[in-house]
């Protein structure tokens, strides 16, 4: 193996990358990676488009994640992105920043992951750059998408009465990064389903599509934790809002874990983030149908409160009636 | 201006941005900045796809660019890429790193070179992220446009016999960074039109779009220096080529300093890159048409030479008529 732990130049970089890429062929694909630009055919004019970054050292360390997870899990984000506005993922481009000459096994393993994630999506990586960083390696995802044929999901849509309504369940990503950062590896085959859920977060793209037909009214990803999400979803639409915390949806995994570490599941779901579930809201009428129509994606869906008037505030109700506001305890980059 | 000076949080940072680019107006903007992602109605579903990123300490330093430079010339690479194809751009968006908290000032001559770039190409930037990253900044800008009626223009469509052309001169963009990297401040009053040819590269839409209009065959834009593209052309189209050094056009600026700085102006042109130029090949019967084109939009085109067989190999001829093999000179990231 000693050929491929040699420190490669970029345009052998380049040459493994346009190779691995190659193999696949794209519906609509006009012109793929190798030219100055990708040229991909649409299926609509309307388009969707998200770009997002991740750091090493920042987002992830890799002490603890393989480069086919980083790989993976930066598509997803960006995925997650165009799910939550109802839209289909067309095609992504990639841009990677190495901080050295990577050796081959790196390129091919941050690739892997990138692909593994493209194909489950549907969504062909059709071109991208590479090129060197400082201080450590970078990924950045840009994908474009179609919006739904309703128009595309917003923050701002929902209205005093709605139902609030999330996908899957809440704050195994946040435990997941706990057990990875304690280091014991027996607590990570214990809890690989969470440690599975932040390095490999799957996004609601089959779900946002279906909320999007059941005519929800707002929708984001839970990127920031669920307080963030709603205190957006609040600030946009001008509204107010009512969470009941005895109906956030946990998993068995997290609330185990929480009892052994001591900790609060709910303070992972609301602050903890990086779940790329989908919080909705949908008049009271539709309700049910939106809930209905993400089951039949293969996702459970589940009400967790009420949009109220701006007055109201953005409230808490924990199960023993006590009522407190809703923090944003998400990440801020530079605090 | 004391509260200019303090570093700020992601949020504000955020609000800045949107308050910046939501003065803008753009046709066929659905959603813009704020959501989860942007929608744009493009005028056609055959979208062309490009995305860049320039970091602190490899692509520019801020002790000879200031921010407003970066930010302009980060948005010019990419739709210099739109342009290699023909196409037209629609819309951009811009991923940004710091390595530590902005100031607002940073933040606002970033962006102002961003939107200086887009107002003039007709790009509104439409969304986009912010993140922390490690030792030092980055921009990344991904740009998304509309092929041209005629298709897009490839690299692989060089046949022997097509003839060479190049828009506006060549070198500006290394010899600017030679005047900058030199510290004379004389120099840099001297050679000014040198310095502002590589801070603020102009990307060819027009003279792209004009030349796919006029039937080119195959067609690159100017980041890695002329011989670097000859290359790629070459490479892609399986041909030879030969190309007439004495040909090749420079800027009276360029060959003055090039004497008073003892180098040759040609290496600047043919390993320099950066200047954004466009390259393009054409049948000899439409190649006038395709020269007169581009004057049209305000832009000299030049023929350098003409497209051969693979045998032919890639030669440079020089003016005594001696000949050598063109070789690519142009930066690898990993070397």
């Amino acid at each position: 193996m000693a050929s491929e732990d040699c420190p490669l130049s970029e345009i052998e970089v380049i040459r493994i990358i346009r190779e691995m890429l190659g193999s696949r062929t794209a519906a609509g694909l006009v012109l793929g990676p190798g030219d100055d630009a990708a040229v991909q055919q649409f299926p609509s004019a309307e388009v969707v488009l998200t770009v997002d970054a991740m750091f090493e050292g920042v987002h992830f360390t890799l002490e603890t994640c393989e480069l086919r997870d980083v790989g993976y899990k930066s598509l997803a984000t960006s995925l997650s992105d165009i799910a939550a506005m109802g839209g289909e993922p067309v095609c992504a481009l990639v841009s990677v920043s190495f901080a050295r000459a990577p050796e081959e096994r790196e390129v091919r393993g941050l690739y892997e992951g990138l692909l593994a994630m493209a194909d489950e999506a549907g969504c062909p990586i059709v071109g991208g750059d590479v090129t060197r960083s400082r201080g450590g390696m970078s990924v950045t995802t840009a994908v474009g998408g179609v919006a739904h044929p309703n128009g595309p999901v917003t923050r701002s849509g929902a209205r005093p009465g709605d139902l609030v309504g999330v996908t899957g369940t809440l704050g195994s990503s946040a435990a997941g990064f706990y057990v990875l950062g304690s280091g014991d590896a027996g607590l990570r085959v214990k809890y690989g389903s969470l440690v599975e859920a932040h390095l490999r977060p799957s996004p609601r793209i089959r779900a946002g599509q279906a909320l999007a037909s059941a005519g929800v009214s707002a929708m984001e990803d839970v990127s920031d934790g669920l307080a963030m999400e709603i205190l957006h979803i609040c600030d946009e639409s001008g509204t107010g809002c009512e969470i009941a915390a005895q109906d956030i949806p946990l998993s068995g995994q997290v609330v185990a874990l929480a009892r052994e570490a001591g900790t609060s599941p709910l303070g992972w779901a609301l602050g903890g983030g990086e779940d790329y579930e989908l919080v909705f809201t949908a008049p009271p009428d539709s309700f049910d149908e939106a809930l209905e129509s993400v089951g039949r994606t293969g996702v459970q869906a589940t009400g967790i409160g009420e949009i109220k008037p701006a007055g109201a505030g953005v409230v808490l109700v924990s199960a023993d009636g006590g009522r407190g506001e809703l923090e944003g305890t998400g990440y801020d980059h530079f605090l």
